[in-house]
């Protein structure tokens, strides 16, 4: 499609590089723009500009923040000695969401994935050692893998426990089975036959 | 959702003002923005500042414009006796893309909606009447409305034909009938009343 402005072709481009946003919805969000007030669109552009420069990671647990230390790692109500190994910064808000979790993070950053180029020391994992290792400020007795189930995630785990089970620290996984309202009938076997395998007592 | 970052915060607000964005996928917006490269997502925030300032609209047929003249208007190969009524910028695109029309355009900005507080003051019609009044730089011998065929639309259609007609130009209103590869039996009875109506010898 030809736009009859180089300035309404440029944003559309940029804007189309947005994960699942093609060229036609660009355009739509582009000429959205075109009608809002100057002085919102500016401070969209502001705040994605921000983007670049704002934005700090916790030096400890490498998730998001706005200062190099993050709200949970610098908070003395969380427990300490628990450390949960995620993905992404996306889980970490995730599982705060549930409000269920009162231990530490680590984000690693990806997965293994030799296919996508990305190796053990491209990922947050020497990190996550060394925290386990200095056990500051507190020893760390268990580390929870909530990796995703893919076959990266799962190479990313035995990785980690090969490298965690010799410090003495307790490494666990999050538990998976049927999600809670799903139909039995149309759960995959593998969830299912590891639902029924890892039972708990009822009432838990 | 709480975010641990005032900066992704502020991106996620601005990002979800976009058009059929929430607040999920502007924070996955924010979260793939914070994986690209910094100079990419300065470039965004640049295109979109733009839009504010670099983007202009054509005196005459008020389109989007990189100057105040649009390439339309300022093309010696269009048709100058034929202008073709739109309600916006995008409707210009959808016909240039048929390549079916060599006329120009008058861009109105929307249609006369009283619910919405949308009067013929807010509209480009003044200006319409006069690009067919004064006939500059060619007598306008023919005027088509392709206005979106609801009760705005056609509120706005009879108007500027109510308005036009003393101007002894031509008035005329795009073909609706059923679209090409749609099955007359779902077709609705006003549609399918209406190409019966308007039937065209065969072959044309």
């Amino acid at each position: 499609m030809e736009l009859p402005s180089t300035t309404l072709s440029k944003a559309v481009e940029v804007l189309s590089s947005l994960p699942g946003v093609g060229k036609r919805t660009a355009l739509r969000f582009a000429l959205h723009l075109l009608k809002q007030p100057p002085h919102e669109v500016a401070d969209m552009a502001d705040a994605i500009h921000r983007l670049t420069t704002d934005v700090h990671y916790c030096r400890i647990c490498h998730s998001i923040s706005d200062s190099d230390l993050c709200p949970i790692c610098a908070s003395p109500k969380r427990v300490q000695s628990i450390i949960c190994v995620v993905e992404n910064i996306q889980e970490v808000m995730a599982i705060e969401n549930t409000q269920q979790y009162r231990g530490l993070y680590h984000v690693l950053g990806g997965v293994i994935s030799p296919i996508d180029g990305v190796g053990i020391r491209d990922l947050n994992i020497a990190s996550l050692i060394q925290r386990v290792q200095e056990g500051n400020p507190a020893p760390v007795e268990e580390v929870i893998l909530a990796l995703p189930t893919t076959m990266e995630g799962d190479t990313t785990n035995f990785y980690l426990n090969k490298q965690l089970q010799p410090l003495g620290v307790k490494v666990t996984t999050i538990a998976r089975g049927i999600a809670i309202g799903d139909n039995l009938e149309y759960a995959d076997e593998i969830t299912l036959g590891r639902s029924i395998l890892h039972r708990v007592p009822f009432g838990q």
